[in-house]
């Protein structure tokens, strides 16, 4: 208990966040109490604002501003790359774009097939991704989901789609991490990397 | 960049909080999104509400309920205890509330004198602290404050302030932690301790 039932609330409403236990909702409730009110109260109206603001981009599905394309469909030389890159989440999206190494357009499911889950073509958007695979813009899908069970699932029922639409289809490679050392690296991953070893050169 | 300004601008705003570095703020950002969007507007609420709504409690200066005393002030056991303890934050409340070691009342300076950066009585609340001393309550003031030089001299202050209004002053022990290794304590709080040393029983 704290001295002002508010601050209970406060601390505790504080902790929704991940990596937000009691301690740093503490902490962090004096700072801003104590230091910056006025722009804790902006960073909850920004917070509210924005959550109630974003919506999905009506091409790609990633996280965009309401009713609006994307910063990446909006992107004419991304739209005539003719690619388009499939992930799981809006989060792998940001990783591939911190490496740099695509410049075409994305499709985020927001999830995996996992019909135990309740997760189905129709939760991941399947009939909008079915529509951007046939609106004649494309030339190759790239998948770039997990490699796990439900993923492999998710890759498979798309790679369809996108054959049937007469589209490449593509896979990221998968195999020994740079700077991984091979003593850390699992054993499917390792099998992997020996079923497609590559000509050295 | 991200897909949508207004997730940048939401990514930016976390970061006021202190320990959330931009990964953080983004990974809380994602979350909220995908997982508790209701749950994230909600707390936005708490936090606007509670920032605007917690005021000073207007006997002790701890963070209340606007206008209301807060929860220790409140009870009748802690007021008649006639003990007050000065601290100079209110994280040093919660730290005292933690030790159980303590069942009087409270003063939060939420600060110290340092004339430098324009901390004077005014803005510790000297005056009111006054009227508390004189208001015929107390029996004696434990003086809670920093061991540092700006803390010392605010006790000094404090203490001729109480001993004017005819009560009993005390200081809390300085020594060695429990639990702490002498190797790793400094050479003041040793040589505080050697000459505060008292009779082993």
């Amino acid at each position: 208990m704290s001295s002002s039932q508010h601050l209970d609330k406060l601390i505790d409403s504080l902790q929704l966040m991940p990596g937000i236990g009691p301690v740093s909702a503490t902490r962090i409730a004096y700072y801003l109490l104590d230091l910056k009110r006025e722009e804790g109260i902006e960073m909850a109206r920004t917070i509210e604002q924005s959550l109630q603001k974003i919506a999905l981009c009506p091409s790609c599905r990633n996280y965009s501003d309401d009713g609006q394309q994307c910063e990446f469909c909006r992107q004419e030389k991304r739209r005539q790359s003719g690619l388009l890159c499939v992930v799981e989440n809006a989060t792998d999206v940001q990783a591939i774009e911190r490496s740099g190494s695509f410049h075409g357009v994305y499709f985020v499911l927001h999830g995996r097939l996992s019909p135990l889950d309740g997760i189905g073509p129709e939760q991941l958007g399947f009939s909008s991704l079915k529509e951007r695979l046939q609106d004649g813009t494309l030339k190759e899908v790239i998948l770039a989901v997990s490699q796990t069970i439900e993923g492999n699932a998710t890759a498979q029922f798309i790679a369809a789609m996108s054959r049937k639409a007469g589209l490449e289809v593509s896979r990221l490679a998968t195999g020994v991490p740079i700077g991984g050392e091979l003593t850390n690296v699992d054993e499917h991953t390792l099998e992997n990397s020996f079923n497609y070893r590559r000509p050295f050169d």
